[in-house]
């Protein structure tokens, strides 16, 4: 799909000023976008096009596009927060407060069922595996990683997620005995020097 | 549902004596009542009942309740070979081999296939979650955390469960880089260790 350069001035029957469904509307064209061309080469402008609104309506609703981004995800958590969660305290605690903060997300109901409901679209569909990928490289394997020494500190950074997601969906989906009834401070006791050895290593 | 009692001399229309498609309604009846009833309350006298077959017919077909299980799970191999595998060799190197066996069922086409699928039924069915969950539990964490020391063997386990499961998702499933293209024989050296730290402690 090559679609038709924008100019400002031109107004279609589709490009509308901003009514209710607008923000939607956006989110749901940029979701297309992303997982179909990826992070990289999808323009707020091909969005705003995609939406039939004005690439200003966009601005006004988002400040860029990682924002976009994130909502398109649909996460019950802005992945940057964590992030920088994580990485703030000494790099010796890193493990625990991994552990910590990921499984802190999944403890509460509402969380719980938004990370499973989030888990079930990436291994059913292509395309939020992909939007996926591309969210927890840019915001949180790139970041994490750079918090590490080690040629293979993303390497390294990938396998705690891998970790970790696993723990969640041994817990919280499969909910596998005696994971899924262990107290959260004795699981996370058991589980920090496993990551810590992957921060260290 | 609570089925009439079966007598061996009675024959209701439904009782067929062994056509071509038996074998595979008797797995699903299995598989049914594996997921509503649990592995234990499971009895090949209500499988035959439930199938509309002969008990003797499940018994000509399948050896015992563990082999229907692992039928009706649809697993792309036999977690007791998988178990006995991982058991045969030294308890120091016993990280390494749950990581080669593990990571190995998924590196070739048809087991890559058929493990996604299974994550998938996993993930979206909560009848698969309980047959996934008991099958696991009988068949992988109970055989390997008795190789263990420590009170908090199986907890152990399933978190060693949980880890290789998380990574089979990111490289396999969600395609992470740099994990998707990691060589595996660098994969295997990098997570051996922290599956042994929860083998040994």
């Amino acid at each position: 799909v090559t679609p038709a350069p924008a100019s400002p001035s031109r107004r279609t029957p589709g490009r509308r000023p901003g009514g209710p469904d607008t923000r939607g509307e956006i989110v749901s064209a940029a979701r297309e976008s992303f997982a179909d061309k990826g992070f990289a080469a999808t323009s707020l402008r091909a969005v705003a096009r995609q939406a039939g609104v004005d690439a200003a309506l966009v601005h006004h609703y988002f400040d860029s596009k990682d924002e976009l981004f994130i909502e398109a995800m649909a996460l019950p958590l802005d992945p940057r927060q964590v992030a920088a969660a994580i990485l703030d305290g000494p790099r010796a605690e890193l493990g625990r407060r991994i552990v910590t903060i990921f499984l802190g997300v999944w403890e509460s109901d509402e969380g719980r069922q938004r990370m499973t409901a989030m888990l079930r679209s990436v291994v059913t569909s292509d395309e939020v595996a992909r939007l996926m990928r591309e969210g927890i490289t840019k915001m949180i394997l790139e970041p994490v990683s750079q918090f590490l020494d080690g040629a293979d500190a993303k390497l390294r950074v990938g396998l705690i997620a891998g970790h970790v997601i696993g723990v969640a969906l041994t817990r919280y989906v499969i909910e596998l005995e005696p994971i899924a009834d262990a107290d959260l401070t004795t699981l996370i006791e058991r589980i920090a020097p496993a990551i810590q050895q992957y921060v260290d290593s």
